[in-house]
């Protein structure tokens, strides 16, 4: 079958052979892959060949971002048919683990991730996926959307976790892909409010496009004096931790209020020094995720109601001939580009 | 001072010369009242003298839903000043009961609810209010609309405890003014999608132009096929019980999912049948709720975040001296009126 | 092999020749059956025939309550191996179902449970079960306890779902077999003070003899009076339901603290009437409960620990070949008995 | 009165002729003290004049572990009468404060919390409290005992806030006061078992000769492996942090299971490396506590039951007139001593 395969560090290829048989077992599903999106993990492993202990030894198909068709189903599969428009969790875990039985099913230390090593991904013809984790697009929404529930599913995963009440203030450090889709679902999903800081202006521009947010360039701006005036000195219920930067790590809990919860999204390269004391005097709650679970049918659900629009987030389109140049237009980090995506 | 009072069931005046002398302490705020919504219970004393075990013995002022202008601050309030435009929590409890200090203020015994025998309302020309329970309303808001904030925080409430996830699915129990409140917090506080049922269609008809919800007549439809439906087999997350109503007790945990929640707002008048073994299969937790607290900061927050609009549901307005034409009409239950205001 | 059978209402036979092949999966294990306890469903079962929908109408072994000896280990099983001591959990459900995959495997609607039609018991030689619901008993217990860890773990699941805060104090409505161990668990999970209900004297003089309880026999003395005695007026933290009588139903709200909870364990057989304003004006939730998920390895761990001590529970002993005399034991429904065990 | 004053670094004075008026309002009462035990934190003062930023300026009574007997009650008070055996809280928080009315008394930037400049401590003839801090001793416990509730609501808080379930396996850093307070709250709160570490031997023996616990010293054995080996390969549910020690926090993730939760109780005195992505791998939460709340009644409720038994830790009593040499004593450090009290 057709692939994009990562043989190694910058040395990416678009092959028509590629050999891998899947068999389908009698609760998964087959499906023609038709959008899927560049995540920055892929971007990572072209340009680095790894990413912290996970290395890319052999060729690996990227790709984990994706919708498609199914067209095939095992026989004891009963709420898909051949036919439907689907996107799927690219993360198969042991459902008998302990972990999964305790609905932590993304914890399980064998769960078995697309495009990361040694697991092929998906950008390919075909792939197999178990039913349960492959859901059915409303018909309001194109499969190009579709394609963007998995990265949605991170900040669904984040705002879910932060336990939003009704109303409350949030702030996301951070305004890269991560935190667009986070303040999307706080905003979704019952903030009343989102600052959201970065140091790139033009992510910073580009945010406030897409909604209603109140932005900071923490290069001119004092993060600290905002946040006082926004919540009329009380400090926000909800940081969400989307930069992976040293600095925020040792100053997110000068921004939150007392019982506030801190989440942490971003994943930093090296210890990062916590403010205890600081903490402490909060008692402020942190609540680090790991990619997520049970999101899919949530964030479908919200992108069908409209409350959320993920289409000014996907920037470029690349049909699969052109994958390479994708992966290089990816690799430039444009700040004024979402999500690029590859059609087959 | 000019106050609205009941001297008794169905005789209501509006007096010049109300003598009711108010102290104000060092952390109290006087405040000229200016928009009062009259609330069902108004009406109810109005009509029967008596809630429950609260009875009407002597002539109360009426009215607990208001907003007015500070002019008068206690020598130790520093976030009020004369002028300010408030809107103020009508039950006024010991801060230092168990229940309080545990920050449930809305369970202390001792609470004093305006308008709630033998406590005097606030359909008067001033209150005087603890600063600690009187909220400075946003620029973008008017005074009516600071007036709704006391009804809209038990809907605010429900959905505060409701535990809301982003992207669930909620049912609505009763389209009355509490079932609309509810709606409108849910939808503003995460959920994908409402759908609220009733016998009367003209609620149900003004609540689908104030929000995007699926209306259910249950005289005409069959709701358990609608959830169904609605939900692919698996049941709403959250179903709030807003009517009161002797059969939904009966029948709501058919309509909840596994794990689910119902919240119960609506108060019935006799022992209500529970199908306890149906809330078991499902291991779905009930919520009743008691007025609310910790309300009206984020109640206003969504309110002045646009995400909740209230000025719909304000549908008649009456000056001062039209008060008793005001309870007249309100006393005739209309099914195409949600809210009733006097303004001073 | 051999097998206690249950052919229809009242008829009862122990065979030497049941025929049942049980296939073992890679991931299963084969146990030899050493101790089952008579559950009240068992004898349910054998007096009418059925519970609620679940109808006997073909010949159905027997028993839930087992421990035994690991006799055959499928070839991806890496936690157990040939000879060890376990007991099992009896309910299989599908690990890919939505309830099972958000970890509440005991509400999948296609658990297989033991001795519940048309699902046979453990009542025989030797039973195949999934190793991860297959638990090692520690060296400090005998396998006559292991067995006793069934009806533990629905002790231990109403426990740990009423969130015991260390020093709350409980009320046990009901002194059989189920409030007993709920007991024993509510004081093992940091209970302070447990009182204890019951209508029958003997049956709270023998939970006395087991734990440090307070009784009281609600035919002579007032509940409601002993709980503001014992609570300083607060109420109790958690009242745990255990008796399935109507009559408690309607009452278990007075008892209960501001904020407290109500854990539903008992089953009626018919509505339940709540006291709904009651319930509201605490705000005290209520918890119902399904069986058990995620139990055995912490009620293991209490075992192991000694905080707990199952031994004066077990009443009577029977061997395999006294199985039916055992039954009719187990039907006269003695209120100084707690739990009769058959030994294979 | 009589007092011991601080009067700077290293100089603590006896004083017979101590002026302080306390205004006794209608809500408080006045209290002869008659035990109170040396806090980690009076010791520092003592040796340092500080603590971070607060700083001892002017001469400063000692103490705010303390119980005594009601000498006096203010005309509103109810619930206690003169000749009550109490224990007091030492923190007066504004009670209509936000963080106060959210339940959370404790976060309040205005709490007078008794020996923190410039606020006096209880080292005196006799103290004012609010009576809603102030707690009858059960008959069961004698005025040495009722003193030490104080630290060991600190571990009972810490305990609270983990949400200890019934089974729950904890990890201790640290054997100090605190955790061996924390150890006992966690037992007596549902945990099965307890793991304790410290690098002095003496420490840990002294634990082990109060409370059932696995002791382990870092010096000489790996902790890792003994995790492994007592959680069976899964991790502990809950550690708790109370060593303050910056190596502690940068390896503590390592040892809690997935879903699991650390609470952070000791105060690092610089910024501490946290190992993020170990957090995120397991998805544990960080739950820092400030003092307590709450936690008196409970604490009270444990000791009368007998759970929870702290005379072994009172290891040393001096009278008011060898208050000087008490701490001395309790400057040395000694790790065979864990509560030094002076009596009045």
């Amino acid at each position: 079958m057709k692939a994009v395969i990562l043989n190694k560090t910058k040395d990416i290829a678009i092959v028509d052979d590629f050999l891998m048989e899947e068999h389908l077992s009698p609760y998964d599903v087959r499906i023609a892959v038709k959008h899927v999106g560049i995540c920055g993990s892929d971007v990572h492993y072209y340009e680095e060949g790894k990413i912290g202990s996970y290395i890319v030894t052999e060729p690996m198909v990227l790709g984990h971002e994706a919708s498609g068709i199914v067209v095939e189903v095992g026989e004891q599969v009963t709420r898909l048919i051949v036919g439907d428009r689907v996107c799927m969790e690219p993360g198969i875990p042991d459902f008998t683990s302990k972990a999964s039985r305790l609905g932590m099913y993304n914890l399980d230390p064998n769960v078995r991730f697309w495009a990361t090593p040694p697991i092929h991904g998906c950008l390919r013809d075909s792939v197999v996926n178990p039913a349960s984790l492959t859901f059915k697009v409303p018909d309001s929404m194109s499969l190009e959307e579709a394609a963007m529930v998995e990265p949605m599913a991170i900040g669904m995963y984040a705002a879910t976790k932060a336990g939003i009440q009704p109303g409350d203030i949030a702030l996301v450090l951070g305004a890269g892909t991560i935190g667009i889709t986070t303040t999307l679902a706080a905003l979704a999903g019952g903030c009343s409010k989102v600052i959201i800081s970065d140091v790139q202006q033009p992510k910073l521009d580009l945010i406030r496009s897409i909604a209603p947010v109140k932005i900071v360039n923490i290069t001119k701006n004092d993060l600290a004096g905002v946040i006082v005036h926004e919540t009329d000195e009380w400090g926000v219920d909800i940081v969400f931790e989307a930069s992976g930067n040293k600095e925020a790590f040792s100053t997110m809990f000068n921004y939150v209020c007392p019982g506030g919860k801190v989440v942490i999204i971003g994943i930093p390269s090296e210890p990062s020094p916590f403010d205890v004391p600081a903490a402490q005097a909060k008692e402020a709650v942190t609540i680090p995720i790991f990619r997520y679970a049970h999101m899919f049918p949530k964030t479908l659900a919200l992108l069908d109601s409209g409350k959320i629009d993920l289409k000014p987030c996907i920037s470029r389109r690349f049909s699969f001939d052109k994958a390479v140049e994708a992966f290089e237009l990816a690799a430039k980090h444009q700040p004024d580009i979402v999500k690029i995506q590859i059609y087959l």
